[in-house]
């Protein structure tokens, strides 16, 4: 997806709460807002948001001397979602039908997101998001892609979501490859969120070789590139891995929450809607 | 009111509104937000926001060479509202407090804004705004004032509201100068919006000097100042106005909506409220 007009506004608001995040102090603050305005006449309108985030969060990382500001915030998420994971897994286990009910459950995760206090209401937050239809359900091709596919790449994306992440894992029955950033940005999901969340005993961890908050092909690395290109089945998590994958040409289902007007629009649904999309070509 | 950090994704978002107004031109728009990204760094945060926005707002008019982007939208408000005008005067003859429900008319007018399709809801939203409460009212300080002041300084802020902006001076029973932008901005009433209301056969139009969305007194013109600073009585409308004045030490009593988080924390009410402020001194 390319960047809208809307996401320049929507990127400075990003930068002020990632700033919030990582200091009190308010003209650091704004120093970060400076240096966030002179960046737009350089964002091309072309690229992927998440590569124009990158950016963003890099000045907020420097600025503030903070890489990490949602170390606290993660390790709370995986936390709270690890105490709801065998409710979760029992609810899975004795539905009639297991893969979609793992599906949905992990799309339902997407709803842990970056937001002050949000931690508060994950439980509440998912048992709602659980009581919607899939709004794009192609979960047929899904069957049938994963009945081809011998290994599946799981593009992961929040820390806490990734729990849930597990459960759907575990319902694959496949050999998984599972896909985490490659330095903490924002509440994405590295290595360590991962292993946290025990996603190291039911997938291969691996990086994708960037930090951008979505998989921007481009920066990945050439073994995740490689990797990606030769898969039967990918599963993309979350609205920054779509924003960055949406025109690929690989077998990618994307599994999502739409969050932004502006992603909403480009797949034609409303904002808060479960997404379980097939890929366009 | 000085500028908060908030205000700068804020201004950012009405750059853009205002530029879609003014243009379809993407890569017009464009240009557009780059000069406001790069004006960021030279915000001072202890001026009142109205002075930034004027920046903003000439950036779109110069770069669009549209200095009136509203002018339809004003027009089309104007009208809508003096078709109400006959049935919303008749309901204040017939209150048992004729001036306390002139006041709450024309805070109700206030929801009156810059935004597209809103047009379409005038009506409905001033029934819906005269169901609240004044949630601050000081209604009683006001009167007093109203008492001995020998002519009221008026501060109009949108077009159409300016309509039930008549209503009210219509219950001062005393001479009023209403003031008016000096040139268009944004949808803030002008001399020729406040003609078309009829305010000029109630009041003694007067420019203030100054096309800001808001009154910002040291760009106002001395005539205007000189004015200000002798009157016994201000009403100031809207929220822009409040924010240019609202630490003046002049008797300016603010009739407004809380439009925006940081205006409705500054004045310690929610966003919605109906405010009828007595000054701070």
């Amino acid at each position: 997806m390319r960047t809208y007009l809307d996401c320049i506004p929507c990127l400075m608001n990003q930068a002020l709460r990632a700033a919030r995040l990582a200091t009190d102090n308010e003209e650091i603050i704004k120093t970060i807002m400076d240096e966030v305005g002179l960046m737009i006449k350089d964002i091309p309108m072309e690229n992927p948001p998440p590569k124009t985030a990158l950016r963003v969060y890099r000045i907020v990382a420097e600025l503030t001397g903070n890489p990490d500001p949602c170390r606290d915030l993660k390790n709370h998420h995986t936390r709270k979602v690890l105490e709801l994971y065998p409710t979760l897994k029992e609810k899975v286990s004795r539905s009639t039908d297991r893969l979609l009910a793992g599906i949905r459950l992990a799309i339902a995760g997407n709803v842990i997101d970056f937001g002050i206090n949000y931690s508060l209401n994950i439980e509440k937050d998912i048992d709602r998001i659980l009581k919607q239809d899939l709004v794009v359900s192609d979960y047929d091709q899904f069957r049938e892609c994963l009945t081809v596919a011998d290994e599946i790449l799981y593009i992961g994306d929040n820390a806490g979501e990734s729990v849930l992440d597990r459960i759907l894992i575990e319902e694959l029955n496949k050999p998984v490859r599972y896909i985490v950033r490659s330095a903490p940005i924002i509440n994405d999901v590295t290595h360590t969120d991962a292993v946290q969340a025990g996603l190291d005993k039911v997938a291969t961890l691996m990086a994708s070789g960037t930090d951008a908050p979505g998989t921007v092909m481009e920066i990945c690395s050439p073994e995740f590139r490689e990797m990606f290109y030769r898969s039967k089945l990918v599963i993309s998590k979350g609205q920054g891995n779509f924003e960055a994958l949406s025109e690929t040409s690989a077998p990618v289902f994307f599994l999502l929450i739409a969050k932004c007007p502006i992603v909403a629009r480009d797949i034609g649904v409303d904002v808060g809607d479960m997404i379980l999309k097939a890929p366009s070509a």
